[in-house]
């Protein structure tokens, strides 16, 4: 049973265990303010082109969202998402559990465009309903898609326009930057926004987020949010080593390239077959639509989810490839889903 | 320049490394519903000779206190704690962040009494004031002191008495159990707590806690509460996988005492000085009381904290040995203590 | 300028103001616990036919949604409501503050139905989704339409087989439990639902709202969350008071049945008039459709709301009427009416 | 049985519901912008000798202290406070409910001292603890105790030179104002607080304190602060029109000068009987410590509180005057205690 069922079903990359391995009896200081850590930061800080960024390393993603939208936000502020979101769907709650609402609108291809922000924005009149604070888009979205230099453009330029702070969610950055869809450089996307973060989890780390934040009104007394939500890791340095690893050369995007091209292959495979797609098919995630014989087949050698019943037997099942996937195991779903598909 | 400023300077034990080494290209279930969490929590509920119990591993310490204490109070309750207690001096305010007061009673060598949580509940008279609902304890302690079973029995039969939940901190579990004064056992803790937790950070691990829940009424959904305050790691077998090999054999109690063999070395050494100490001196945290003069000269070679400024040129000292201290280093230390305690 | 904007523009019903004065020298105990407040709800429960529920009187209706739902809801645990929901919209985020989820699904007819929770519920899977808790209903809808004994039983079935608890917010109850269209009782109320609320302040009252716990369950403990939450006033017998006025004989729904009356009227003249409505019109709040030059024409003599744009220049606009309306108003209004409708 | 218990047994000063009776019939807007809360505000300006302050009419006090705390904190914040303090003891933990830690100095006299804060700032060293953002004190005290200029002064200073927000909470202001031994004017708290409350409750309105803004950064959006923490009742006029009552000429003084002056007669007379206090006696709260048997015989007649059990048959009890306490009963009590006092 081969499990294509997300991208954080191994390990770490050798590179990055190695580096755990050969720093693991040095003395380094504790909670994230290490030499390690800070030179993480550094490397990334030099591939961003922008060093007056500040850069936490935080253990997960949920976390992450959790602590980047409760510190930044007013009480009575909520954040504006798309209704595919993480953060409204798969996180138990947990941004409301800091006492924020979600407001979401209709996800287009899993996007939020800047007409959904604008009708957000009108229609929240007043102190009878929340005020809005802050945007929450991912690159690569929940459903795989990538945002386009001008959608991310235009989203910044209304955010900024209207005083909202605009929060990229990351956690999949290494695919969407490789992505054949993608226009954006990581400069691009300090540039365009207030803050944003770089998904070690699903790229090679046994766990890490880079959280960078850009604009300068965010960054006093950071370290003081990160600790009160419980985000700050005694051996902070743990985190820092994998994305020195990560970053010293071109380690980061390689891994997401080579999720992004088995993706690809299999994707090619699937249109060849007439398969449609949930979602535009340009990252590590795919969401092809496939009968209920076909998922049932299709369970019998793989692991994968079912991301939404559609109806007339249609099903949207999402396979995932990672750093990790092994190209003869993309070769063989592909083999098998053509005996299957008939 | 060495280190006895704590027990998490160093990355992980070799065992742990090689395990994580090891596994790192199987692709496991995420989110801490994989095989070697469940091996990890086997091997635990062995020494612990109680099979009835939930285990979950959770990142770090902070986040587990908050963790806990937020999913077994109602709204309305508080937690009774030392005044010395982490959760009311060193964690941000993260518990209050969750709604919940911290109620302190003064310490007794870092140690909460049952005379003290009885002034507690005294206090608490009806719903003007919040209503203790838990009892939170740290063994070790924040002072490096340890709870006798008889200490721990009559503060378990106050609770069960008067309906409060008791949460044992076991950040330094293992430098408590491998203590020359306790008289405690796994099982011990098993039977007179609630809920508490085995230390790894400070232990030996990268990160991790194994949560343990004891009592029947806290087991139901408690994944929904892991994952709602952010504590649930994608790779959550990154953890279980450090606990499995802390577990199998008796790792996790060799490195306590190898941390507290060293600490008792120093303590002696300290001792045949003249030293006194500012609480009972019987784990891997000794609080020396030392002159500013003593102080200085300390900080040329060793880096430790200050706990306490006593006043009259007296100073508490922190020292903190680890599984990774190396003996000469500790004996390095005394040799110099000599010559500067004059 | 006559308001038809709400049903608490004016001050206190006569026979509330007239008790205030009368009791006002009186030493009563505070905090609730006074003999007013015992009769008050001793009076309720008799109109109710329910001896064994629980009456807590609250300032107001916002607070005692925000109360209720944070008291009986675990952390990670949301509350399904109507996407019209006060709750969800009206609210400020008041219910997200306290940590928990409105998880909404679309109206029908401004009402929550059994389907539209049963979907709710096969949506979320698993603890990485919330866990739903409870059901929010009101009656009187937002949109001014009651539930029938059919509905609501449907509703408490699904509710009581799912472990779900049901409330209902009552801040128009008078005006439900009068409609044409209601064939509901207050004691239908008590059998159906967990905990529901008898509004005040909608309904003739200076403030205060009667909290009715019906759950065993849930009674233990609450004056903590009341006074947890900032909802129990020191006075709590000023709104004791104003409950007797309105229960001691049939005030109470015949301030509802005033305001019900004057809407038909007015709702009768709209519909002679070839109004179409947003809404089906049974209560004291109607959602007549007009034109923009309608909408101008009214805005001169007359203050409303505009409630919903709805495009090809149609425009739902919201009338209330309320237990002070004047029937010269009324009659005026539907006078005036006529002569810009054309 | 007549009550000395507290300043809120009865029911509001026959002027403030005489208005309320009289405008009862208006249509007023609103949510606290109609026109008497307009006035109201108006009429505090002037005494207060301050134009440019916002004030907010909220229904009561432990809500306002909730609300305000939470709206200017940010959230790894705490509050300092005397332990005796309202906000520390008898609020159920409706600040920690928000997110805040309340850190507590002991206080002397019933005071927070500017050296107790500055012990509190010493104490709070790193990111590892909350920080201190706000320092809150009352005004009478809890134990009837009042601030001096040169006392609330020296704390002024010390919280700007600190960047800490001073929030004074004046539920029992007029007390304060008019007691012998108070210097300060409303202006001058305007000019040394930075936010503050003029109570309502507890000097003859039925419910309702006056929030007034004093510094400009915490002016921006309050009401949605206010909606989102459930404290904007539908009819704020209620509110405002009480305060119109009382700042319509001198009332709110007059009736702190009847509670203080009573409660004056009171202390002579038990001072004379060689009465002992637990704190300075100075306003409307008395805490005269008397033996167990005193106890006793008070009770057959009076109702007071018990505040502290004080050892060696000593108690401090409670007594307190108020705007509608009647000179009979103080003579009655004086009286009874000389009979009883041998």
């Amino acid at each position: 049973m081969y499990s294509f069922r997300n991208d954080y079903s191994e390990g770490a990359h050798p590179k990055i265990l190695e580096l755990l391995m050969k720093t693991s009896l040095e003395q380094n200081t504790g909670y994230g303010l290490d030499k390690h850590s800070e030179r993480a930061a550094m490397l990334i800080k030099k591939v961003m082109k922008h060093e007056d960024v500040d850069i936490h390393f935080i253990p997960g993603g949920t976390q992450t969202n959790m602590l980047t939208i409760s510190s930044f936000l007013k009480p009575y502020q909520c954040v504006i998402a798309a209704d595919t979101g993480h953060i409204n769907v798969h996180e138990t709650g947990a941004i409301e559990a800091t006492g924020h609402k979600v407001y979401t609108v209709p996800h287009v291809d899993g996007k939020l465009t800047s007409e959904g922000i604008r009708r957000a924005l009108d229609w929240h009149a007043d102190e009878h309903m929340v005020q809005p604070g802050m945007v929450y888009i991912s690159d690569t979205t929940e459903l795989g898609t990538v945002y386009t230099k001008a959608e991310l453009s235009a989203i910044s330029r209304l955010c900024r326009e209207k005083g909202l702070l605009l929060f990229l969610d990351g956690a999949r950055l290494a695919s969407a930057l490789t992505s054949t869809m993608n226009d954006l450089e990581l400069s691009d996307i300090a540039e365009l926004t207030d803050v944003f973060y770089i998904g070690g989890t699903k790229n090679g780390a046994l766990f890490g987020e880079a959280l960078v934040l850009v604009k300068d009104e965010l960054k006093k007394d950071f370290r003081y949010s990160i600790k009160h939500r419980g985000a700050m890791l005694a051996k902070g340095f743990s985190a820092g080593i994998q994305f020195e690893a990560l970053f010293d050369g071109d380690i980061y995007f390689e891994l997401g390239e080579h999720a992004n091209r088995l993706a690809e292959k299999l994707k090619k495979a699937l249109e060849a077959e007439g398969v449609e797609f949930y979602a535009t098919p340009c990252s590590n995630q795919l969401f092809p639509i496939v009968s209920g014989a076909c998922v049932e087949a299709l369970e019998k050698k793989y692991e994968f989810n079912i991301e939404r019943v559609l109806g007339e037997d249609r099903y949207a099942i999402r396979f995932v490839t990672s750093w990790a996937t092994q190209e003869s195991a993309v070769d063989g779903l592909i083999k098998y889903f053509k005996t299957i598909n008939r």
